[in-house]
């Protein structure tokens, strides 16, 4: 019998999957829960990466003509009415700005100054920026007006999970709006495919670009398009999402504009958002049971250098040399970026190494007397847990590559694991198999992501939603017209559709 | 008679100076206001000076090792009650969310779900902060702990304009806990300093750095500090602040930790702040009858190129030749950021020019076909109006000595007026004309900033208050100790103080 290995973070992934996520994020230092309910904390090294992801995505949509600006926070209720199926999507879970006063009453402050019409915090904002749209755009050449916003929003939640479903969270929403029916379409996935590449490239997650079923569709809209990844418990997350609106936030809205031939019409929208969420798929696809595991591309630091001594004599010596190292690799640069280093001279011994496993630091760098006299440092990387004695210069020579060997390689096994957990069905039985509970502890035979043919009705959908709490993902772009049979009903399929069980 | 010249905004400064600033804002397309009382909405031109702001202050933060978190926008309020002269500061003008749920009433939406305890938006985070450094901090190796976060408050305002006050404002807050008086107070002035430089270097706008007197000092703090900008209309605005919280905040939220030698005490807090005020100060301190003038190190854009022809013919070379000088100049940077370029190809004539004029471009480059056989370009500057033939060559080489050149004229210019109306008295009649109404149309003798002795005592600065509308705007760091009597008493003073009026 071999001895279970010990691993930084329990449970481990099997043994507890929910919860092993998070006891990642607290071994990490990166979030927790605040006392508001539902809401979270992010603490630096979480919110490093979430910096990291604003300045990537930020640049990839200034490069397309996209410009920022800020909307109010509150959104006077008559605006969420505009749309019918918008405040049936938003209004039941909104914060409610009600007073805008407090006063000492008997047992404390109470609130004071009732308004005349309540307020809602933004669950989001395509209402109030449709407004200031229908006011800013009167003619085609004010078209295509391309805005985005970078935001707290707020949905009220029952359940949460820090980074995946709260109350707050930190997103932002592109908003842009065009002369034609194409271009607004052309828009929706232009936006679609940047968040793609980032989400491949930065995160170093794999996802399957698609279409939303109708009644995965965003209140509103006319077409939702989104990424899909896989989590190491098979399911699947929304990454972010590109919608469609049609015309119909701009007829809600009054967005009109005449044409090159002086007739009056609506403009055609799209509006398209990624959130605080990714960070959750980020630590979900890459960590294991000894805690995070970061891309570099969106570290919150590349690099920890750890001068190691016992003689107090040693001390002087080896705090040089690592100084001296820190100043060579902080002149550096990684995609764009300066070489972020952290140097943690704590006396803590065993336990800082373990520390910065546990919050996925790419490299960790030890430095001792004797590698000082070898001229070399002592380099662990937390993707393979490789670790090896390499000279300093070539270190240095060598760590940008290293790290982007580190995101590829992240990458890669993301994208095996998906391939491996990926089934592509035609068979009912063999479906209701594959996501039946009992069959869990067998990842042979259970569970992932299921390409199988749709009749395109409601009603299937909703049969599998209820019998193996399953939804379709999304209708891949690059699926194959199909001309089998549907998997639920058998009824003549016209799509293939990637369904699992999702965050 | 000379006739009235032709101004781009109406009215000008002299004719009414809150107007006026309204109206460059307005041609600027900086920003508007919104449906929802009191809220603005930042467009595009207005959005990036903010960005601008946010990334040269978030580097100089993070040089002296603060780094960033974020915290929830609301707070329970319980949390309010802790610091008793807090809630006096705070309670008063706040949004207060009652309920979760929007319901189908019989006149449309109606809230439901009241909560247990109502919430608040927050109009600073000092307490939500104090209770997560509570947790955080246990020993003095936890300290010193160094967070800054980029948020939304909200303080509900009855009289608002746009940047200078409004009920929903971007600003930073910095929070930092220290295990000793002496380095609490040390980053205080720190940070204090990197405002000042700050906002002098990059938004050219000089700045007295001084303390508070007791009654302008921010609820719950033990001391003070600010910076004080003159305007055009020579009044004061705060430009930033930077607050030495003492024990107190500790005390109300109980951070403690362990000493080396094992004793337990409450931590010494600071918290700091700027906020898109800034803006509006930038605004008032150099813009001009014909509209806004950006200072390049923070503009939304350097430069825009406005190519100009009449015949067709000459369409394809001139534009070529524009796109050409559009690419090496962006290859360009300027202060660690690329150079931004705007490309104006619009046909409506003159008009264009004047647009660019009153967005505050620094540079304005014409490109027409003599331009082109010349091998030249037509550089209109925006500070100084001149305007002159450039080689293209030396204009590329030149471009960024040229910004620096505008930047520190606008500097000196606004230095200049500032010095122009500040008046050392030790008089109360003088004192009381210069602050006179009546005397507001004569600039030699009116309005301004005095530098005056002050006895120290909270009455006579209420007297001030009361007769003059005039506040102390600081106690100026570099103020020689005073022997003379106070300007309002006549007894003995200890200090010279700043009066003017403020925003």
């Amino acid at each position: 019998m071999t001895k279970k290995p010990k691993t930084a973070i329990s449970p481990t992934r099997n043994e507890d999957y929910p919860e092993w996520y998070q006891q990642v994020i607290r071994a990490a230092d990166m979030a927790e829960k605040s006392p508001v309910r539902g809401c979270m904390v992010i603490k630096p090294w979480g919110y490093a990466i979430w910096e990291n992801i604003v300045r990537g995505l930020d640049d990839l949509f200034r490069a397309t003509g996209v410009k920022n600006a800020y909307f109010p926070l509150f959104i006077p209720l008559s605006f969420l009415e505009k749309e019918a199926e918008h405040v049936e999507g938003f209004a039941k879970e909104c914060a409610v700005v009600s007073h805008h006063r407090l006063e000492q009453g008997e047992n404390g402050l109470v609130p004071a100054g009732p308004l005349q019409e309540p307020l809602v915090v933004r669950p989001t904002s395509e209402t109030i920026i449709g407004d200031a749209f229908s006011k800013w755009i009167t003619s085609y050449r004010d078209l295509p007006l391309l805005i985005n916003q970078w935001a707290n929003v707020v949905r009220w939640e029952m359940r949460t999970r820090i980074f995946l479903r709260t109350s707050e969270f930190l997103w932002q929403e592109g908003h842009t709006a065009h002369a034609t029916e194409g271009e607004a379409e052309e828009r929706t996935r232009q936006m679609l495919d940047i968040y793609a590449q980032f989400v491949e490239e930065s995160l170093a997650i794999p996802v399957i670009k698609g279409v939303k079923s109708r009644s995965e569709t965003f209140p509103g809209a006319v077409q939702t398009q989104c990424i899909e990844a896989m989590m190491q418990d098979r399911k699947a997350l929304q990454a972010g999402t590109s919608h469609f609106l049609g015309q119909n936030f701009a007829r809600a809205s009054g967005i009109k504009f005449q044409t090159r031939e002086e007739k009056e019409e609506y403009a055609w929208t799209t509006s398209w958002g990624v959130s605080t969420r990714l960070i959750g798929g980020l630590i979900m696809t890459h960590s294991d049971d000894d805690g995070l595991v970061l891309p570099p591309r969106v570290a919150s630091a590349h690099v920890v250098l750890l001068p190691i001594y016992r003689k107090p004599d040693d001390q002087a010596a080896v705090m040089d040399y690592t100084e001296k190292l820190a100043r060579r690799l902080r002149a550096l640069r990684y995609h764009d970026r300066p070489l972020t280093v952290e140097m943690d001279t704590r006396e803590i011994g065993g336990a800082r190494g373990w520390e910065w496993v546990k919050k996925g630091i790419p490299l960790r760098v030890e430095i001792g007397p004797r590698d000082i006299r070898s001229n070399s440092v002592f380099v662990g990387r937390r993707d393979s847990g490789k670790k090896e004695s390499i000279s300093t210069d070539q270190f240095v020579a060598d760590i940008c590559g290293i790290l982007d060997e580190i995101q590829t390689n992240l990458f890669q096994k993301a994208l095996d694991f998906r391939q491996t957990h990926t089934k592509t069905l035609d068979d009912r039985d063999t479906l209701y198999d594959f996501f039946t509970p009992e069959n869990a502890g067998r990842p042979e035979i259970h569970g992932g992501f299921v390409q199988a043919p749709w009749c395109g009705s409601d009603q299937c959908e909703a049969v599998l939603k209820t019998d193996l709490s399953v939804t379709i993902r999304c209708i891949p772009f690059d699926s194959e017209p199909t001309t089998g049979s549907c998997i639920c009903c058998g009824s003549a399929a016209n799509q293939q559709v990637i369904l699992a069980k999702a965050y």
